[in-house]
């Protein structure tokens, strides 16, 4: 019975990591589609989407009924509440990464960035993939020490975005008010996204050491 | 020992509750300190949001101890889950106020907004409030009818958003783009703020039934 029960736990965190690695293949493409104006691409992560939503439901119903029929304590208790708060914020990633996708499809077969500020897009979706992925593996192995380290990613994806801004607000910015305010709400979902995936990595965190490290920050405005 | 349970159990939505009433004075402060170019009722939302955080900190510290030392079923476990989503979504909402509050305090002595896009804000900030104070009632009463017709409010404040977007769009927009950047983040904060209202909601109905109404979307960009 306890052997099965730790089956079931790891099998739990085995899919919270999987959900991880499918908002990381979302994102990706997501920022491909924006960058290389793809339709396709935007179309397969709007599609895509439902899988994790489907993913954090079957991880939330697993994780209750462990609680309600194996009611753990200690790291087993955390284990389960750690993965209860992750799948939300994996989810909301991947709604993220939607956002992208559908704002690339809505100014199809226009480019939705002015060239200006396109390497700026590309470098915040390769760092918030990369946090993503950094995610799944510290899901997998609730390495602290990885799971801290993933702070100064996210403080690159911030600086990004507050550069991005002085380019957005600068006077001579000649694109006009429709692609500033899509420039500005992209730059929200990027930053969005990877302070979420500090917050997963900081679950995997009290996992182990039973203290949240500060709860997902969104002081970047 | 049963008895001290449920005293416990009330306690911890009387708390959740009082979350909610706390971030809807947040907001309903954050928007007078916009619209009225307020610094000090921005300074003071900007500190109160300390005690969100404190008062949600402990709703999960509560809920955490609960499940470890009284292992609760059924209805008593899903309050307790639901305790520990809601505390989370109330946190946004404090941050969401908090972000209106910053915008206000950043830009002072000038107004925020153009005047023709006040009376949006003024709508849209009567009724976020008003959904964050009936979630109050909500967790109170777990009344379900009351619960899903938060949906509706939620909706009036989408209608007022997507209005808001055709006017910083239109051509004819004569504030630049520094101002459409304010406005549109600020727009997101409102709708984003209604979403975890009803989100909350959603989580008092799967208190009583057993299921959960659809997650926190935010279908609406």
């Amino acid at each position: 019975m306890r052997e099965a029960y730790h089956v079931e736990l790891d099998r739990l965190a085995d899919k919270l990591a999987s959900m991880s690695g499918m908002v990381a293949n979302a994102m990706e493409l997501a920022t491909k589609s924006l960058l290389e104006t793809d339709l396709q691409l935007a179309e397969q992560v709007i599609s895509d989407d439902e899988h994790v939503d489907d993913t954090r439901a079957q991880c939330e119903e697993q994780a209750y009924s462990l609680l309600a029929l194996q009611a753990p304590v200690a790291t087993e208790l955390r284990k389960v509440l750690a993965v209860i708060h992750a799948a939300e914020s994996l989810e909301r990633m991947g709604d993220l990464a939607l956002h992208v996708a559908r704002t690339a499809r809505r100014r199809h077969p226009d480019p939705v960035l002015p060239p200006e500020v396109t390497p700026y897009f590309a470098e915040m979706g390769k760092v918030a993939v990369r946090l993503a992925r950094q995610t799944e593996e510290i899901i997998k192995t609730t390495d602290v020490d990885a799971a801290r380290a993933l702070e100064s990613a996210d403080d690159e994806v911030d600086n990004i975005h507050r550069h991005l801004f002085t380019v957005i607000m600068d006077k001579n910015w000649p694109h006009g008010v429709a692609a500033a305010v899509d420039t500005t709400l992209l730059g929200r979902f990027y930053e969005r996204y990877a302070d979420h995936a500090v917050s997963v990595a900081n679950r995997m965190i009290f996992v182990v050491t039973g203290k949240m490290p500060g709860y997902n920050s969104d002081e970047d405005l």
